[in-house]
């Protein structure tokens, strides 16, 4: 293509609200216009990325079996209504009447109409396993839409969709799917990790749900991973090694004027701080009930909140409030297990070991104890798993954990058979016996991984699309005057187009440097420049590889084969 | 693909809303599902019919340099006021707040977001001409949806958008555009027609727009056509040949009791019906003031409305109230030109010769006047083509008309400045000054052409695509039941598969006349049978053509070369 004929352009200014990298190449590389808060329109380079991703979604989906359908973009709301969701799903849900004043709304996902299709045309459990699939727009009306296209209102987004006759057959093709997900990023071109995820509310207790992680620095995600383990960091369950821990000292109290952090305390004893014990007075509410809780963890951890929370099976937690402590006579900084109100309840961190000596508040200003041993010293008390992991900790099998950032751009889930129950969608089995099959959704979203293949690959310059969803493999640009020169250009952009290579032609007619500039941010795996002066001269032209920098001068006659072999490479 | 795991299934019960067969095949033949009023799922089979019809028309878009781009399905109220459109369109632009409250509305069409993107992108007129085109979902909330996929109210389209300098670049590009829609309507295999359409209000006057209507029967629109000529019926100026008038003649009364049509009149002289004309009291109504018309056409010719609307630049014409006849005292059944009350202004139809003789009502009670000839008995009166086209007229060539029913699937349109003045888009000619570029839209309905391509195409039994839009180029059929046979089947499916020839393979177990139905109702070009008596008695498999029913026998080993054969010559 020519770029005369696509129209496309760089900008120079940097919208404000572009807090993120990625966001800011989008606009700046001429990928996306904004239309609205949170509404973008592709333009041609982005849409060729768009359809190249969709492309190897769609191969992958297939080669498990799944069959491609296009649901409607607008849902009625009985349908919604059918299964509850119309009541709980929250504003980002956008609801509104059509001329006949009917309940409609614009689909965020389609577990609904899914299932809809399905009892329209499923009856018997021969007919099971079976998965569908779309690729279509969705809309979720987000107050506050921010970093381009991670959170953004409408988007485009593969959503599938199986059913099942049991929880083992729906296992079995969960498998199939991870394994199909991975195929996909892999040919993507995208470093992604897998990390197990929470559940919520989507479906029962022994469901599985994994999350597909594009690894960058600006993702809104943590995880906690190893070469066996990866989880979200609020789920992680990581282990500290090479603790030493005193084992049962005599507990006494000592002077520790002004010294209100366990780092101050340590440091006056010239111990580490993990023999030491945060106190954290945490108040968990539950069904609108207060209950109040003393969480105990090693001087140098952190506390996980959701873990907490899980464990209490709160609706929330939060620290105690001030007043709440007045009332019970806390010494701040100074809080500790011996003393404490008996309206706390007590739970230590795992990574406590309960027969070893901690030092500890003596809930007494200006006082600590040292010696303090949980299993001597305490009898009404709960131990559980709350600590934050974090980079250096092990996984169970005792490899080291390391934290890097991820933006989610898939999610599956197994749903139990919560919509085909609310929903009446019943088959008949071997006995003849109606059921409600088993579900499983499977999200990935089109949109947000264009984005964050840029977030994965970029840098000063601009960005460095993996081969496989470039918008075109090569850059081709022509410097110089002379019809000649121009004529030649002509000849092998056409030769380069013919012989299957995707080619874009900067016949624009810029200067030099803007055009090097423009070829950067756009990020084509290969720039290909014929320069009037160095062909006369050396009868070559100058490849770029613009991920290693890497110069390479080929004869026109060798051209095609150098940039194909160039390409295979990257 | 196996139908075993793409779910497909045929249905016995017609929806009794569907009153077209189109309409009533795509949901017998399981192509769509439908979700509300006007809002259908696309089914696998009906997906990859349209993929395809996406492909063929993506390609001619490329091949005149158009760029694919994607704009928001939900659009800003703010761009559709710039245009003032937000007041004018009617219901069927669905308008809703979002949940920050702001204006928003589902994209019927997108003059307004491609404007807008253009603003942001082009400044000079060095970057024109150029076309966008996406193809993505549309609303339009019909408060009566119905046909199916006609008339709907979600449907998917191809909307296509060109700027230029000016009119004669426009003019250029828009030939360009109709030779790339002869072009797509061909390769999708359906006989279309292209039609001068009514602008609307949608260019200026000397703006050109063309309907492409794929011919069927159940089309809502007729249109007259003959080999050099095509316009909706509506339109259409064609001629009578072959009439004979008698000339002047002396004008004189005859008694026509209880006669009271001009058959009944030139029955009882023995003369044919166009030697009479017919008398329409007509009332116009522009910017509520009426006016009256008495409309003269020959005997044997329909009045069109539109046309007489047009000629008199008015809001509405209809027939004068019988109310007002009494006013103006009208013998109805023998009205005429002569004694008209003069608030009646004559206007005679084109193919009326003004120097011949002709029988008109009298304007008394069972009285006719014959030797009426405009030019001598009346001074005061106007001319213009106000008849309606009918089959056995002739174009102005001489041609022969005939009348054939169409569905209109695309409509190209000039739109002049109309939007880029409105949004104030400007671009800078050679001489630096700013001007409001020219602008075309070229709309194809997708979803439409794939239910006009069955309704172009089916029989008795079912569908009958044409190759180039069929879900799949084979349907092929097991008969029998032995693990050998089987195990054939499953070798050729796979044989087929390889050698590139889309095929599916009905392994749903079905008995022999319900498989056949389905294949036949589906409409694949080619259905091949593996009979298990027939295959070792002669060693042969079935081929039946759908379209021509023709069958033919072919070994294993020269399946692959007659499938391809026979699939070229469709």
């Amino acid at each position: 293509m020519r770029l005369s004929k696509i129209q496309w352009k760089t900008y120079k200014e940097i919208p404000s609200e572009a807090k993120i990298e990625s966001h800011r190449l989008l606009v700046r590389a001429g990928l996306v216009h904004k239309s609205a808060a949170g509404i973008y329109s592709y333009l041609p380079m982005a849409l060729r990325v768009i359809h190249k991703i969709e492309g190897i979604v769609r191969e992958e989906m297939e080669a498990i079996e799944c069959a491609e359908l296009r649901m409607g973009f607008v849902t009625p709301g009985d349908l919604w209504k059918q299964s509850n969701r119309w009541e709980t799903m929250g504003s980002e849900l956008l609801r509104f009447k059509d001329a006949n004043k009917r309940d409609m709304c614009l689909s965020p996902t389609n577990e609904e109409a899914i299932t809809d299709i399905f009892k329209a045309s499923i009856t018997s459990y021969k007919q099971l396993p079976l998965c569908w699939y779309q690729i279509n727009t969705k809309f979720r009306d987000e107050i506050r839409p921010r970093f381009g296209l991670m959170r953004c209102r409408e988007f485009i987004m593969k959503d599938g969709y199986s059913f099942h006759m049991d929880k083992a057959c729906q296992d079995q093709f969960y498998d199939e799917m991870y394994g199909a997900y991975l195929s996909i990023f892999k040919r993507l071109g995208l470093e992604a990790l897998v990390v197990e995820a929470d559940a919520g509310n989507m479906g029962s207790s022994d469901s599985k749900t994994h999350e597909f992680q594009v690894v960058a620095e600006e993702g809104e995600d943590a995880i906690a991973y190893s070469e066996t383990y990866a989880a979200n960091l609020e789920k992680a369950q990581t282990f500290r090694e090479g603790l030493e821990f005193t084992k049962a000292q005599k507990l006494e109290e000592f002077s520790t004027p002004e010294m209100k952090t366990c780092e101050d305390v340590c440091k006056s004893l010239d111990i580490p701080i993990y023999q030491s014990l945060k106190s954290l007075l945490i108040t968990a509410q539950k069904d609108g009930a207060e209950s109040h809780y003393l969480v105990m963890i090693l001087g140098d951890d952190e506390l996980n909140e959701l873990k907490l929370k899980n464990f209490l099976g709160a609706d929330q937690v939060y620290s105690t409030h001030k007043a709440k402590l007045e009332n019970f006579n806390i010494p701040v900084g100074f809080i500790g297990p011996i003393g404490i109100d008996e309206n706390f309840e007590i739970v230590f961190d795992n990574a406590i070991d309960l027969d070893s000596s901690y030092v500890v508040g003596a809930m007494k200003e200006d006082f600590h104890l040292k010696g303090f041993v949980p299993s001597r010293e305490l009898k009404d008390f709960k131990q559980a798993d709350l600590r934050l992991a974090r980079e250096g900790d092990f996984d169970k099998e005792g490899h080291s954990i390391q934290i890097k950032r991820g933006i989610e751009v898939g999610h599956i889930f197994q749903l139990g058979n919560k919509y085909t129950k609310s929903m009446s969608a019943t088959v008949l089995d071997k006995e003849g016996k109606k059921f409600n099959p088993e579900m499983g959704c499977y999200g990935l979203g089109v949109t947000r991984t264009m984005q964050a293949a840029i977030a994965q690959n970029h840098d000063e310059a601009g960005i460095v699309w993996p081969v496989a969803i470039a918008p075109y493999h090569v850059y081709f640009a022509l410097i110089g005057k002379s019809e000649e020169i121009k004529e030649l250009g002509n000849e092998i952009y056409k030769e380069i187009k013919e012989s299957g290579i995707e080619i874009i032609f900067d016949d624009r007619g810029m200067g030099f440097g803007p055009m090097m500039k423009d070829a950067d941010l756009l990020g084509l795996p290969i720039r290909l420049v014929l320069g009037e002066r160095d062909y006369k001269n050396s009868g070559e032209l100058e490849i770029k590889i613009r991920k290693t920098a890497e110069i390479i001068k080929t004869k026109k006659e060798n051209m095609i084969e150098t940039l194909k072999s160039e390409l295979s490479k990257l």
